[in-house]
């Protein structure tokens, strides 16, 4: 018989819902918006009514269904019943997500925080197949990472393990959005990009790609193109900051782990441009040559198919014997 | 039948051998010098009579030795059969250590890093029993640690996980004797404190305690009795630099791992005056708030044992259903 998996990608601005195979073949998808302040319930309608759309769609019955991983964008509570914390999803606090699921579907459920969910896509489906010690960090509007150590994540005493973008690379450095100061988020993401462009452009800087651009429309992406197609200096310049900073990060995540891979995926990642060789410069300046020389820095080969995937692998995780 | 274990705890001044039991109580003890330089053959030679001599004072045989644990400065080889690299003993390195033991003993033998070594100690004998997330940290001369995740000593892809002292906490700092600039262990040693006095005293600063003292002589432990005894300004504002930067670092693995406990020891931790304090304020401060509530930071409780009984631990690690 053949059996099935469903992934919910929670994001904070929209929801995919995947029906896949054990293998990660993608059989359908379902895409909706998970608008701000929207609340949890609308939301879980919309997951079951879709679920049971794609199940109907694909030929094959409820019966297939082996189980449902849930990646969402925040701590999850200890006991894995729902989330604990979400800046970006507020109202899914304290939700009993997964009991809810349950009562509808009838197979396990299991919740997981999405970087780690996309580590574990990356374990099942990606770079990270046969590899016991990797890294899988997105660099994006903000800097997550999933952790895998002797062929396990490491979600640590509370699940909470894989921050290390809020690691602090400069002593009372840059604010962060999560209120300290330093955070390597605050000098990699897309955010952090951004906001070296805005700060020299307040402080004076010419700029002929961005002379016309508001402020508050500046954002990494537009940062990145700004590099490529008009090898604007402001942009590079932003963009090297950023990389050398991450590559410092990747070194103490090198030095610390020694894995045997790190696998980059994210926003920032879909060009590198301006950004991988000052990246891996830093990366050979700060790590220990014995641990880089068994580390390889790749970028994710799963794409935007990560947030589908590791939402189905948190399933093929928790089954594994 | 009374199962021994056998310790060799290799310093880069000093060897300690000991004969302990199962549950971590030492029953004799041999100490010698290991003064750089010194051949390894020689050294192995004392090592070799200073178990034997062990086995007979303790009133059991050979036939009792369960096993050999070797805790080394340095990094271990992947197939763990001797000393790649160590600073410290390069004499050591490429000695086919493992062989040479179990050829006199014929017992199990296995050599581990003296951090990860140490760590589990703790897991066995220390702070880390029942513990499933935890890092060992030794402050001493340098800075070096053994991780515990999901209930397992993390090794990494090739032995050299562990190396937070090398960590850079500071972009294009100070240097650090391993070569790279603005690691922790060149913010937060106790060679790391030593330098700030000296550094202090040669741009000018006045001291009383350190007035007759050659800059040469001072050291990280002169510098916490300055700081007990006289309350010696320069040496306070030494050591509160430096604990500022270590709970930086600290942090920054609660924000990684999310462990339920760090387990310092070392040198520097001898004495906690003017140290503790301004290392949990920087930990408070750097730290998520929802990870630092999970993990308690405590001095380790085995002390100057700690060398012996992570030397044993590793026996025990490996000998473990």
């Amino acid at each position: 018989m053949k059996r099935l998996i469903a992934g919910f990608d929670i994001g904070g601005t929209k929801i995919s819902v995947s029906l896949g195979t054990e293998s990660g073949k993608i059989l359908g998808k379902k895409i909706f918006p998970s608008a701000r302040g929207r609340q949890v319930k609308e939301s879980v309608r919309q997951l079951k009514s879709a679920l049971s759309a794609l199940l109907e769609e694909s030929g094959f019955g409820r019966r297939h269904l082996l189980g449902i991983g849930v990646a969402v964008p925040g701590a999850v509570d200890p006991r894995r019943e729902g989330v604990l914390k979400s800046p970006n999803l507020p109202s899914w606090e304290g939700f009993p997500l997964k009991r809810v699921l349950f009562k509808e579907f009838q197979v396990p459920v299991w919740i997981e925080n999405d970087a780690n969910a996309a580590a574990l896509g990356e374990q099942y489906f990606g770079s990270g197949r046969g590899i016991d010690h990797f890294l899988y960090l997105t660099i994006s509007t903000g800097i997550g990472s999933g952790i895998v150590a002797n062929d396990s994540l490491l979600r640590g005493a509370s699940g909470l393990a894989g921050e290390v973008g809020h690691m602090t690379v400069v002593q009372n450095g840059l604010l962060c959005p999560c209120g300290k100061r330093g955070c390597l988020e605050a000098y990699s993401s897309g955010t952090a990009i951004a906001n070296y462009v805005r700060t020299a452009l307040r402080n004076g800087a010419k700029s002929r790609f961005f002379r016309n651009i508001k402020l508050s429309e500046i954002t990494g992406r537009l940062v990145s193109e700004a590099a490529r197609t008009s090898k604007d200096p402001l942009a590079i310049q932003a963009r090297r900051t950023a990389a050398d900073f991450l590559g410092i990060g990747l070194a103490n995540l090198i030095n610390i782990f020694n894995p045997q891979r790190i696998i980059l995926g994210g926003g920032v990642m879909e060009h590198v441009e301006y950004f991988w060789t000052p990246m891996m410069k830093a990366v050979r300046r700060e790590a220990w040559p014995l641990s880089l020389r068994a580390c390889t820095v790749v970028r994710s080969p799963l794409g935007t198919e990560v947030g589908d995937l590791g939402a189905i692998a948190i399933v093929l995780d928790q089954m594994r014997p």
